[in-house]
């Protein structure tokens, strides 16, 4: 059985759902063949989130992380490829706090890739019938912050681990009048379960992926 | 018991699948209350497809006539204010036609607006949860083609006849590694039956749902 | 000498500038090889915009009427080819008037397509090396109304007088951290130049500048 | 008097221009005051492309060094933020090269930040009017190639200069008929001066310029 721990966000910026918590916890009701999915709300604030997450996952020694945040405007699954040192805020987070570049980790490096098959992931949501693509940015709100904890935590402490994040696409819901892509959150679970089954792949996929800006 | 002739297309441009017609046949299969849905599939083709509508309009007798197209970039679904007289199309359908500035009608009005209560069928989608929008542009290939010889038919013969037209983003399946919104199917059909059900009101709504530009 | 009324709107929603009529001036400045070009700048006021158009076209007698709007997100010049009888305003005007779903002529037709060689003034913008394209809605805002009446007073009082509606970028002053395209007003006024110079061509191109939706 | 090396690419995939030469040109043409520029034509080819910009680095010993690259579909002057450890193409490059998952730097850090205030940078450009985004992510072709290329070079040999890379859209020209945001390169040209002027500030702005994704 492998184990994975699953996290969403809190709602934010007024918002009345996540995607990310609501799709978590429907992955973990019905998790994919072989899997054991504990979910996690994480709060919407810099540092705490970071903080709740170490706990989780030091409290659950899971084989795989997954921590999923939420990404209006985007039409597709995305999987993040690289966490970057810097949080960037445009808004404040749900306890009013706004840094500005600010390293997540003050020391750490730069950046950390993923710790995931990226590219098998993004094939295996596509073959499950659901768009997806290969993000090169997770933004510098408290999702990358997250992701960013997340990664110098397995560099640091837990190599084995795999880890990762990925961005989904706003709830109908949220966007009734507003001219943004969405995607259900069954729709969204589904591709997420197809995701998570690829992530204990041993080897990546060689498909280009890239951008070119 | 309200009859409803509700329509779509045939795939085209290279594709497998057609997001209206298969939404047509999902609410065919569940109308809603109080209401029969009889699904036609157009072919995607000038001149033809107006013929089948006619024949089936003239067979099947309905309150209110519902053309479905496919509006792939587009993220919500939305209900068309105006069809206009005029074919311009950027690729060959699917019998290899490509007209260029011809009339739909010949001696026909530039315009017609549609034939429903169009802002009362937004506030339907989005009070059932789901994200809708007032267009004013079917564009000018077959979809308008058919929207406008839809009007000219009820405009003179059938003046009490209900009828529009709806465009429908694509389906994920449709654009799983293109970047562009979806909705699936299931989804799409439960916006379209709220949708139908507002069609018959007496009146419209008064709300601004217009654009800058 | 080819009279050309060239009008520009006076800037709205808070704006300080409106490149319609910064582009009006400097294209009247330095009009095309034997046209003489009169600038009116029209309120962004519905009724009080038309009214103002309708003295102007009566008072110089012109052989074009080529009225300028700004469509902010727009990439490029967007030659309008129809103007739809409705105002559905989202925003107020500048005096505070929200009119929604009222005709701009009671009783007047459905739309009217403009009266331009509207492919030939797109293919001109191109070959002056700028980027153009033919659009299928100018809105249901002070643009389309100013548009429609000026199509109603040709068709009623003036059908030999060309005149059409263009749709211009945001200058890029207003869209300094919007993320938004704009063009530069003398770049855009050249632009207007060559559509101007094609305006008068007897007959149209023939060449596929539809949509799909 | 501050030395600047300006690099500019050749045009690819089938292009006849590339902005990024033409404006490294004409800034080169007519520098800001307090500053002599060196442009450098680099070869859109992978590999090549970071040699000759050694070279020229190591040749006339630049305070400053900006690279410029092309980024058609983005509306403003990016200024990136990052460099990643990552070459993963789409399309060949101009020796029909397409790496796919393959280090810039094997062994390398997996990013650089720029040496560069870009938030001060982001402020000069819109202070001369003209829009400016700082962006996250540079791609991962020949762009975030030889940016990554340059701040290792830095970071390793040259510590005090100051390096970082821009992305321009396209010129309009290029866009004719693709309904894509364009800048003339005159228009670009003199944001990079603006730009430049701010690139040797001891101390960067600390103003919000983040993404929430």
């Amino acid at each position: 059985m492998t184990r994975v721990l699953l996290t969403g966000f809190e709602p934010f910026d007024g918002a009345a759902l996540n995607p990310s918590w609501e799709v978590a916890r429907l992955v973990a009701e019905q998790p994919p063949a072989g899997m054991e999915v504990t979910p996690v709300r994480l709060s919407c604030v810099f540092g705490r989130a970071a903080e709740e997450l170490r706990t989780a996952v030091r409290g659950s020694d899971p084989d795989v992380v997954l921590c999923l945040g939420q990404a209006t405007g985007r039409p597709d699954v995305g999987v993040e490829r690289i966490a970057v040192n810097v949080d960037d805020a445009r808004i404040p987070d749900n306890a009013g706090r706004q840094p500005v570049d600010r390293p997540v980790v003050p020391g750490g490096p730069a950046a950390y890739f993923a710790a995931l098959p990226v590219k098998a992931c993004v094939a295996a949501v596509r073959e499950a019938g659901l768009p997806a693509s290969l993000s090169h940015s997770a933004g510098t709100f408290v999702c990358n912050h997250v992701f960013y904890a997340l990664m110098h935590l397995i560099a640091t402490e837990r190599p084995p681990t795999r880890g990762g994040f990925v961005h989904l696409p706003a709830l109908p819901e949220q966007v009734l009048d507003r001219a943004q892509p969405s995607l259900p959150a069954a729709t969204a679970a589904h591709a997420v379960r197809a995701l998570l089954t690829a992530s204990t792949r041993p080897t990546d996929l060689r498909t280009p992926e890239g951008t070119a800006h």
